[in-house]
């Protein structure tokens, strides 16, 4: 199995889509090696006809798009599950759902100028335009309102504390959800040093306790 | 079994969080009754030990909050289930969380002025003085950047219709979940005319058939 993996200076791998799908290959226990691709190298990925990673090659399976690896993983090789009961794919869909779409939006809007700092310097120009665009305002503008940015991202942190407060996992038992939400958390703490658990003891327990669970 | 729920002009009950509970009771076609309470008549709910509906009172047990009402409606009648497998509590609850402060919010900003129409007149007060301060803004404020606030809305109705397509329901079969949104959905549409499902066809159908699964 190999997985195309994004890439910025030194080596480091911080895609948050990248990170959900070595979770599950990590949980799964499946063996990968990963082939390190820049934003500016859409050749390496163009024979999945389609330019993000992460992309998985098996055998001459090639899978793109997170959500869709994490299907392809399960029929391949069902336990342990990703989705360990009757409804709770569908669950998992909604949980990778409101972390792509409320959750990373917000993460992004912090830290943004982290992430600019540790892409490849061929990638600079690529990651400022369409994050530019994405956002809808400047860099510029964005570290101008990163105090506010902080207080939205808090607010959706202290909401993900009141979920996980009681319970090991984000659906009592470990699930695809927790792998999605792995996969941000990763992203901020190996790009920035912003601090996540200040107000959050039990999502930070949950951080241990899945970081520990799948050794990575 | 005995409903403390929210009521405005003409007899019109329009809460949320009631809604959510007069739909666990009608999906587990447990008979009850309704004892209208407007905001003004905390004395009517005094005996509950705190100031919100819902409450249930049921041969003396008396509960309230909409997800502690689920619970306790789950034990009481098992069947059919709220939460019809492992991990569905849990991600129900997520879901509950999702829309009391991601969705409902959203929703507010909207028909915050068609709510104000129909509240009791004796409600007028309260209901402007603890929605300004909760909102942080004026009424008229909030009335001026309704157009902003519906892009807000429609953006997080589009999540949901991606969710919904190719599904019967939120995580596939009917959960809490469903029970939750039903009571958000039935808020706007018993106060307003705002149209939710324009551009959201899976949206629509999924209405049509909550409804009528639960007959309301």
């Amino acid at each position: 199995m190999e997985l195309y993996d994004l890439v910025g200076m030194n080596d480091l791998r911080f895609s948050p889509f990248c990170w959900r799908t070595k979770a599950a290959l990590a949980y799964k226990k499946i063996p990968y090696t990963t082939i390190p691709v820049r934003y500016v190298d859409k050749d390496k990925i163009a024979f999945s006809g389609q330019g993000q990673v992460p992309v998985i090659k098996d055998n001459g399976t090639v899978v793109y798009d997170s959500w869709a690896i994490a299907g392809y993983l399960e029929d391949k090789q069902p336990d342990p599950k990703l989705f360990p009961g009757l409804g709770l794919k569908e669950a998992c869909r909604f949980f990778n759902l409101y972390v792509d779409r409320t959750l990373n939006p917000a993460i992004v809007r912090v830290i943004v100028p982290d992430i600019f700092a540790i892409v490849d310097p061929a990638d600079r120009e690529y990651f400022r335009t369409t994050r530019e665009q994405r956002l809808g305002v400047s860099f510029a503008e964005v570290a101008a309102r990163r105090d506010e940015s902080r207080l939205r991202l808090h607010a959706l942190l202290a909401d993900l504390e009141a979920t996980i407060t009681g319970q090991d996992y984000f659906f009592g038992l470990l699930t695809y959800a927790d792998l999605c939400l792995f996969g941000s958390l990763k992203w901020v703490t190996v790009v920035s040093k912003e601090p996540l658990f200040d107000s959050a003891p039990a999502l930070r327990a949950w951080w241990g306790r899945i970081q520990e669970r799948l050794g990575l």
